[in-house]
């Protein structure tokens, strides 16, 4: 019988999946599985500086590379440090898997008083926590079954699109187990749907497609992105011929240089003409849509069920009527296959966001995220923090093969910071193009170290830090002048350089002119080496789409 | 019927036990309760850059004021950030009142798709996580309970000596409640002891004490300072005479200046003087002992049940006997009476740590910290971070009314940065002396921002970044050259200037000799601004006590 260890078992599983990148800070109890990842031949170990930035890295790591993320952190003030960012990961439905060290297994039973426990002899207190934010937990405890262990989470990680958590002692890290089960890669199948209800779905859709005629639209939405039916879709709409929208929570997920992609809908704040094609059109085919406050602009969508065929990860609702466990994976092949090509021609308006006439030269938002979204190219990478520069970049019509990411339902400011570092990691590792971060100045400062990190890894993001003097998305909603929405104006410009060592290369703008900003853009070296621009923008400003949500 | 509204209750109850400051960051769900702080008449709002940080500062401003911090966090993302420093003031019996924001009543109950929830409906999720981390919570839905709830935890708080949970709707902010209670101010009594019991207890220990002659030693231990018994210890002690120790969590719970006071004691790693007279005495009376391991030296502890009289807070032990429920809050009074004095004139070695004589003019660690510690005076607030910086603080002599910080129990790097805020700002409300930090470079990178806020305040402690090259105490551990324990060697002069905005003064100095230390520490302006030293000592170079708890 071939051998490996428990360690080493789980580092060819992670392998054998993509990941090449476990993020996270080492501790006394995850020592000894940090060692056995610095030494692995695939997965490398990528030290942050907290361990909420390396949890918000794996997450945007996923993103971009669409395998699970993994971070390693140490018992109690390591996992707990980062379970707001595991708990985005399950709200955004993104694949992490948490492998946490623990103290050894004599130890987890015997429960003395070791430091980063609680004094009061709960053990299972950080693992009980973690069991809200995951979708599966192996609390490993001896070798005979931790390969079975570890198969089935990371079965459920990736196979349900959530985070899991795995405790390793550290006296496992390198107990022996058998090496046979890593000969056959991990299953992960989405099984076929039930043959007949699935025939009698696509004939009542292809029926309800050939009344509708040409007044048919399609919105895709994130669980498009998160259940991986990107390919489907695409396959999908080629054919018909529908004219493509996303929600919020969908963008990325069609090709936004498609001649037949209108934009973004959310309700009333979306841009009048996707409005008005949606909500008039007679047939809505919805794909994965996740319909939170936000991602629906404020719950003003205007999708009645009476138009409205939703296809999902575990269900499909046509009108009134849902059929259980008709899953989008294995319907939408078939669905294209059935409807004709086109099978709809319906006029659209060209979307567009132009760069608006302003009269100043002082730059505000409606004028700033057109035009540095002109810069965009394809393959890149956008990562926008909550806030303004969320609401920002939705417009923006990015170029094919990009890749886009916020988080519109669980909304913590700072994540973008660490996302970045784990997209820009995995963009590199894809052969992508730039990575782009815009983050306004009061999430930056949750999250700030770990530039640091980034200049380390030798990656170049070119990050926008929106300088609107405080958490301005906050003076939307409550108090515009109280003191509490005020930050401290740091020297931002000075900060890539305070954060590196000599080594590094860095490069850092202000700009408060258009003229400022639209000549630093068309510098030729632009963004060779990490760049950050601070972007000076009025207090009270806000991207288009953010005023109407407020309207 | 004087009425109040329930935000303004909650925070007359945190005035009337001596809270001034709520720390926090404000997110949308708590921006009305923030709002209320702001204008409050004595509680004062204390924006931090994260909620990590912020909860560090709400344990470190209690340990210097000892009354509860206070956190306000808004509803999942932000309540999640901080759950690591609430889960270590926990663990080390530190009361703080941390206040969620979380969506109105009716939301609570329906549950509709919100931002920051997990999109599964379960609103509760964070309430369940959090009730492994504290001694209480109430979970506010209805004005007419809100009054009564918000009492029942102070009191658990203040009596308990740990982390409370309140949940604040943002409809109940404002909501109408009755004042009339507010003119009673809350009862913190600590019921006393059974009177036979404690007749008997006393009996046994004066005569144990009468047996041993003078060959009794007192350890006092943290949990002397986190039940507020240091006055009672230290009207026991003058009267006595008994010589004392502490041990590392105990550290500031005696007067370190006091002549009989004889250092720390932590089992084998304590200085030879301090192991040898604590061995050697006959009768140990241990006064709020917490025995973990690395408060005890890797329970290196010597002593033996025969000889060892324990005061709890709950309970006293005298030698094998239990006496339950005898508490030291009331038995200590009553045996300072009941004993002579001087109960002993034991002879005991001087305490000194003196600055070693070393050829070089390199700075080394065993130099390092009495010198700086030389320059201590009355009143000033130490707080290290854990790693080298805790160790080496521990045999420094502190002057008179001074307040040590670190977290033995807990262990959580960064700590220090986040506690020395609330530090600094309740040893400016306390009219103390200065605040001194000492942080490694690889903790400080866990939590840097808030050398922001701290320069914000006005608050002018002073910095020493132990720069040697990574995470020191783990290559102590595990992997001493690996690269998983090195760092980014940020620039740690330029952090000051570059996190701070134009109006904040600050100095930043980098020492490697002795000299160049010497002559900084001499300089009369040194200190009257928020001032970073960084100090370089060699990688593998680490304080004493340290070494000797490797050995």
């Amino acid at each position: 019988m071939s051998t490996t260890t428990i360690s080493g078992y789980l580092l060819d599983r992670l392998a054998q999946i993509g990941v090449e990148s476990v993020f996270g800070v080492p501790g006394d109890f995850s020592l000894q599985f940090v060692e056995k990842i610095v030494d692995h031949k695939i997965v490398e170990w990528v030290g942050a500086c907290n361990e909420l930035n390396a949890a918000y890295a794996a997450d945007g790591y996923s993103r971009v590379k669409g395998v699970p993320g993994c971070l390693s952190t140490t018992f109690g003030v390591g996992e707990l440090s980062a379970i707001n960012g595991i708990a985005g990961s399950f709200a955004e439905r993104v694949p992490v898997v948490h492998v946490v060290g623990t103290p050894p297994t004599e130890q987890m039973k015997d429960k003395p008083l070791l430091h980063h426990t609680l004094g009061n002899g709960h053990f299972e207190a950080y693992s009980k926590a973690a069991e809200h934010f995951v979708v599966a937990s192996a609390i490993l405890s001896e070798p005979s079954t931790a390969g079975a262990e570890i198969d089935r989470v990371l079965i459920d990680c990736v196979t349900k699109f959530r985070p899991v958590y795995i405790t390793l002692p550290t006296d496992l890290v390198n107990a022996v187990v058998s090496a046979t089960p890593l000969q056959i890669p991990l299953d992960f199948t989405i099984p076929e749907n039930d043959t007949a209800t699935e025939a009698a779905v696509l004939d009542v859709i292809v029926k309800q497609v050939s009344t509708a005629q040409d007044r048919v639209v399609v919105i895709v939405d994130g669980c498009a992105l998160r259940y991986g039916v990107t390919g489907e879709v695409k396959d999908f709409l080629r054919k018909t011929k529908f004219p493509v929208f996303v929600a919020p929570m969908g963008k990325s997920a069609v090709d936004e240089s498609y001649e037949r992609f209108g934009g973004v809908y959310a309700g009333r704040p979306s841009l009048p003409a996707v409005k008005q094609t949606i909500e008039q059109a007679t047939l809505i085919i919805s794909i994965g849509a996740i319909c939170s406050d936000i991602n629906t602009g404020g719950f003003s969508h205007e999708l009645p069920k009476t138009k409205l065929i939703e296809l999902h990860s575990d269900r499909t609702e046509v009108f009134h009527a849902v059929y259980p466990r008709i899953g989008m994976k294995h319907l939408l092949p078939k669905l294209t296959t059935k409807l004709p090509t086109p099978a709809s021609l319906m006029p659209m308006t060209s979307y567009a966001y132009p760069v608006p006439e302003e009269e100043h030269d002082g730059i505000t938002q409606p004028w700033l995220w057109p035009t540095v979204g002109s810069h965009f190219r394809p393959g890149d990478v956008i990562v926008a923090d909550t806030g303004t520069s969320a609401f920002g970049t939705l417009d923006i019509r990015m170029k094919s093969g990009s890749v886009y990411m916020t988080q519109t339902l669980w909304g913590s400011i700072g994540y973008s910071v660490g996302a970045a570092l784990g997209a820009a990691l995995a963009a590199r590792q894809c052969k992508m193009g730039k990575t782009y971060l815009f983050v306004g100045d009061g999430s930056l400062q949750l999250t700030v170290q770990e530039l640091s990190t980034m200049m380390h890894l030798g990656l170049k993001p070119i990050i926008f830090v929106i300088n609107n003097s405080g958490y301005t998305i906050e003076r939307f909603l409550h108090g515009p002048t109280q003191s509490f929405n005020d930050i401290v104006n740091w020297k931002w410009t000075k900060l890539l350089d305070a954060l590196s060592d000599e080594k590094a290369m860095s490069e850092s703008y202000k700009v408060a002119t258009k003229t400022e900003l639209d000549q630093l853009l068309s510098k030729p070296d632009f963004g060779k080496v990490i760049t950050l621009v601070e972007v000076v923008v009025p207090m009270f400003d806000a991207p288009p789409i953010l005023r109407r949500y407020r309207q």
